[in-house]
This record gives C-alpha cells, sequence and structure tokens, in this order.
C-alpha cells in the first residue's frame, strides 16, 4: 500500500502529544470494538502493512494490534472526521478486541 | 433520569484537560455518526436530560447538540469501555449529525 501523501497529511490534526483518536468499527457488522490512538509512525505502519497499528500511551511505544494476544486488526478502511481531529477505522477482528476477552471494551453502563 | 452515581464517577478517568473522548452512533443502523468530547458537567447534562450534550473545545463552552441547528442528538444509553478512558454513547440523531450537512463526519479516505 502506497505511504501517506503530503496532502492527507496536512489534513491531518495530532494533539499537542502528537496523538489522533482512533475508533475501531468492525466493518460488517458495525460493532464499535475499541478507541485507541495513533502518531504519525502508527499511522504510517499501519497504511504501510494492512494491519492495525497504535501508540499505546500506557507503555509510551508503537502497539501491533494482536502481537501479544493473537487478535490482530486487518484494517478495511481508514476515514478522517470533518475537522482532522479523529479517524474511524473499519477493520477486521480476529477474536475478542478487548484485553479483557469480550469482543468489545465499551461494556459498562453509565445511564 | 438519575444523576450519576460517586462509584461511577470514580471509574471515569477524564484526561489532564477534564475531558474524556466520546464516540457518538446510530443506535439502530451502527453508523459511527461524530466524535466528541465530554466533561463532567456535559455528562451530567447528558444524564439528566437524556440530550447529547458535549464540551466543545474550539469555543469552551457547553455544547448541546442541535441547538443551534436543531439536529439533536437522543441519548439511548451511554458506554465506558474497558479502562475508563473513552465512551460510546448510542444516540437516536436528527437529521445529519456533521456541520457540513453530511449524515456522520467521517468521509474522508485515508487509505
Amino acid at each position: 500500500m502506497p505511504a501517506i501523501s503530503p496532502e492527507t497529511l496536512k489534513e491531518i490534526r495530532f494533539d499537542e502529544q502528537g496523538l489522533i483518536p482512533v475508533i475501531a468499527q468492525q466493518h460488517d457488522t458495525g460493532e464499535v470494538l475499541m478507541m485507541a490512538w495513533m502518531n504519525l509512525e502508527s499511522l504510517t505502519q499501519t497504511l504501510a502493512t494492512g494491519r492495525m497499528v497504535y501508540w499505546s500511551r500506557s507503555r509510551n511505544e508503537l502497539w501491533r494490534k494482536g502481537d501479544t494476544s493473537g487478535h490482530i486488526q486487518i484494517m478495511k478502511s481508514l476515514l478522517l472526521d470533518c475537522d482532522g481531529d479523529a479517524i474511524l477505522a473499519k477493520v477486521d477482528q480476529t477474536g475478542p478486541a478487548c484485553h479483557t476477552g469480550k469482543r468489545n471494551c465499551f461494556f459498562r453502563t453509565l445511564n
């Protein structure tokens, strides 16, 4: 896959820590799986390899989803929002997305 | 609707600016509409009124979605993720969610 173009890069607004939030959605069912963060390097690697690569804020390192757990995410498409400060990733998730073993991370009800 | 309980509040990890990212998803179709931010006051108002209230980072004020445009969001459920630093809001969106007039904000392809 092609590297990210300078024109595209200009439209992405990373925050002051160089990060952008990414929503991972199962491409065929519409289930929202998780939210994580990318920096430029993880975005570049995601586009280059077709596998979702995030930036782990807790470990301060690149996090290629599934390298430890086997629960990889194949990138189907990456969509930037209107003001350039959030990404929606349509993915194909193998197994559970959540480290708890649940399919998605949003299992606690606030209302 | 009830106010937020101290037990629930303890589980929410607002960032250093007192904000938490919120993914708004159309409850019946699964379409991801937008991503925005809440502070404690907007979360409290959302739970109290059943209408989505965000914190506008650009205007630095509470933003009750639809007050200007008429494109309101009715809260169906609010779900906190496993590590407490993101919320998935299932909503019923009237009209377009995006200020551009599009139904959702994610219309620019990066890959």
